[in-house]
């Protein structure tokens, strides 16, 4: 397999790691516009060279998009312009702008929209890890608006990373997702929020930090260039999704306000049911 | 040392299988009214005994007090009127008011009040890990409440289960705690109830649910028998910060709304902040 690695970050940088180990690439040109992420990912060996792109047109087949949201739906219209024989498969957070802007283009059968479900709140190349998709939904969104090959070769890429294959509409894909990741993000950037501000007048707050508190600010650290443009792309269901989880939380606040513990406890009771979802 | 340990669930297991690891322990009676955490904590060897109470404190000095908070606060002054020699301790994870129902009692000074930072969503004695505490803060409130001996007795358990002593006032450990515990359980509870809701329409949704998901509900699975007392006892902060986290939720939804994407990028990056300080 000869790669295009457009991004070279946490997702890109691990997809390639993989694929490395199981002996399947044998080429990869990697363009990015962040020099630093470049020259980590040569050093570590995710990346054989650092090209423009018509450069690493010329000597690829498969182009992996892994740049954030907002910067490969403004590069689609033009990378597709500019591919011949290739595939192109992106691997974004939200699906449904970046196949409506692939379905206006000529060459849209070459296109093969995707989200691995994995990601920490790290980025860069030196986050990568070869290890990280196992187990893992792989969501292929229109996949009829693809190539019988693309779409084949899309899937091997995935199976190799030992990931499942869930296929989906993009506007289906894009409201779970507000469910089960970008809304998470938020509670926990709120959540840090909450605790920084209090430790402006209150330096001691963070020595009694716990496991628990750490869980659940973890995705804080999350950075903003990816995740604006995510949130962008999705703000009405991720709108949709905030105002129910505030609703959730007032629900809470209710029942201490009016002191009314025995619905509290169901409400408890109900949030534990999550215990038989996620093992 | 020779234990009482009243409550032989997660903490109390996890206190005594580290001091039995260091050959501290010659002796545990078990004091519990759920007849199936005893017989667990049996078969494991937390305890040697299953003991009612009198039958307890006439075999050991040391009695730890690993009851739900509003169990332990109810049964601390009948507890306290029985003890000759012994030392009191509790875990709990509110302080303020045990703090107040000891200072009202005559033997006072025996009772040291405490609370080990660490916990997980699980509960029970098969729940209980001899390395849970390694590193983590070790709370203890009103120190000059308790006698000298007692107290010393106290701190070396602590620094037996390789923790380090942060000494506190009663109501700024709750506070502190409403900010860094328990307002974290509360959004892993809505934010899973958020989740659960939509799944009733939507079956698929737990298909995308990744790590990140995962790490932010958590805490979720925790059980309402440990939680509606603390939330209870530590009311008024608790909602206080609830309070200030429904504003910061606020403004990312005001961000949104308004399309202020630069206010947002600057949200993530306040949150951001959050890696200096949890590595």
């Amino acid at each position: 397999m000869k790669i295009c690695l457009i991004g070279t970050g946490l997702i890109g940088g691990s997809i390639v790691l993989k694929l490395r180990d199981k002996g399947l690439v044998s080429y990869v040109a990697g363009v990015d516009k962040n020099n630093k992420n470049l020259q980590d990912a040569l050093s570590i060996g995710i990346i054989d060279d650092a090209c423009t792109l018509s450069e690493a047109l010329d000597k690829t087949d498969l182009v992996i998009l892994a740049i954030p949201v907002d910067a490969a739906l403004a590069l689609l219209p033009s990378l597709m312009n500019q591919i011949t024989h290739h595939v192109v498969m992106d691997v974004g957070s939200t699906k449904a702008a970046i196949c409506r802007a692939a379905d206006n283009h000529p060459f849209r059968k070459r296109f093969v929209a995707t989200h691995p479900m994995w990601g920490t709140e790290f980025n860069g190349p030196k986050a990568a890890r070869s290890d990280s998709f196992t187990g893992k939904a792989a969501v292929i969104c229109d996949k009829d608006g693809s190539d019988p090959d693309a779409l084949d070769a899309v899937e091997n890429l995935y199976r190799n990373l030992d990931m499942h294959i869930v296929y989906m509409q993009p506007e289906a894909h894009d409201l779970h997702t507000a469910y089960v990741s970008h809304v998470s993000h938020i509670t926990s950037f709120a959540l840090a929020n909450t605790v920084l501000e209090k430790e402006k007048e209150d330096d001691k707050i963070f020595e009694l930090a716990s496991a628990g508190f750490e869980s659940t600010v973890r995705l804080a650290k999350s950075n903003p260039e990816m995740w604006v443009p995510i949130f962008r792309q999705n703000k009405e269901n991720v709108l949709d999704v905030l105002n129910e989880h505030i609703s959730q939380l007032r629900k809470f606040k209710a029942c201490l306000e009016k002191d009314n513990y025995e619905y509290l406890e169901e409400l408890i009771t109900q949030a534990n049911r999550i215990n038989q979802i996620l093992k």
